[in-house]
């Protein structure tokens, strides 16, 4: 997510040390210790604004959430939101996804969230896409052995592309939803770009798992 | 499909033993032989009133169709068809597709197409679903090693139990549409229920192979 480029963005994170992990890779195979528990570890891998992980968050005290996001100009946004709220099991990172397994061990993270990430939809930007096979490797290394990916999106070649990577890449596959808002029984919480734009089409979702 | 039941079905097809097959057991493993020659087999699970694979069948004169239908009064719908085109490379039999390992030996089919079979969409009635595992079972094994099956329904919650279904027993899934009728790119044949209802939402479309 882009948004208008916030001025000295970065310094304004790093005033927060609480909250903002300037140097995420020295909690590599650490992170239970930053949070102060044993609790397990969710992400979301380009959190934008951070509606979506803040209401997590402040609704389940007892799971660790990291958010991470690309732009520093956007996750100041989530600062924002957690410093309201005060959310003690939240914390941000400022990471490229394809930096993530220098930021968590093998094993470290039991839910990846995946949330309306860009479609690429350019054959030639496949690669970049967050279901690429690369990505679904890094996500299989750091995932505990009954780890999941959740998925949501509004882009229906992202979401054709990403059934087709994730069943070649040999990972179960459960819960699909191809109309989300109509499934009632699967519970949601709505990002921002999902409260703007789902009413053009159906909100596709998955859940993804290792196979034992 | 249910259509008004028609006196004498039966009776009608076996006046009719160039196109209608009264014993297909006795022609396990040897379907090449009734076409009198060595081209492809592709089948239709449930071939409606026969839309679309007399249409296929006249378009492909090298592959060698075969309509199979539970119901005889819709069958002989289909006869009708075959007959005023005088389709050499279609034969048409009445079988419930529970039964299609006791006609198709191993190897002996390239294609399946399962279009707009029945949702049955209570969850008692999963085992009926022509992607229930029991029967992706009995099309693995008649199945060429190569061979596919292609998969279109208007039905969301059916698409979704067969995405999970063809995943779950380690089917490789590819081609994936989740609205047909946009994606111009995929060659379609409508059968008649496309025809009619998918105005009212999108067709979903697979496709489906063994893996290695």
């Amino acid at each position: 997510m882009r948004l208008r480029k916030v001025k000295n963005a970065k310094e304004k994170l790093n005033a927060h040390p609480e909250y903002f992990i300037v140097d995420p890779q020295a909690r590599r195979g650490i992170w239970q210790k930053e949070f102060q528990n044993m609790n397990p570890i969710h992400i979301e891998v380009g959190c934008g604004k951070g509606q979506f992980i803040t209401s997590l968050a402040k609704m389940n005290p007892k799971i660790n959430y990291i958010a991470i996001e690309k732009y520093d100009s956007v996750l100041l946004r989530v600062l924002e939101k957690v410093e309201k709220e005060e959310l003690k099991n939240l914390r941000l990172i400022l990471l490229d996804a394809k930096d993530l397994i220098n930021v968590f061990s093998k094993d470290e993270v039991h839910l990846i969230y995946i949330n309306f990430s860009d479609p690429w939809p350019k054959a030639a930007h496949a690669k970049r896409r967050l279901t690429y096979k690369t990505f679904l490797e890094s996500y299989k290394e750091i995932l505990t052995e009954d780890g999941a990916i959740f998925q949501k999106t509004d882009n229906r070649k992202l979401f054709e592309f990403s059934l087709e990577s994730f069943n070649e890449q040999n990972w179960r596959i459960s819960n699909i939803s191809l109309d989300l808002h109509q499934d009632l029984d699967i519970p949601n919480i709505m990002t921002e770009f999902e409260e703007k734009w789902s009413k053009l089409g159906p909100i596709y979702r998955l859940e993804a798992r290792k196979r034992g």
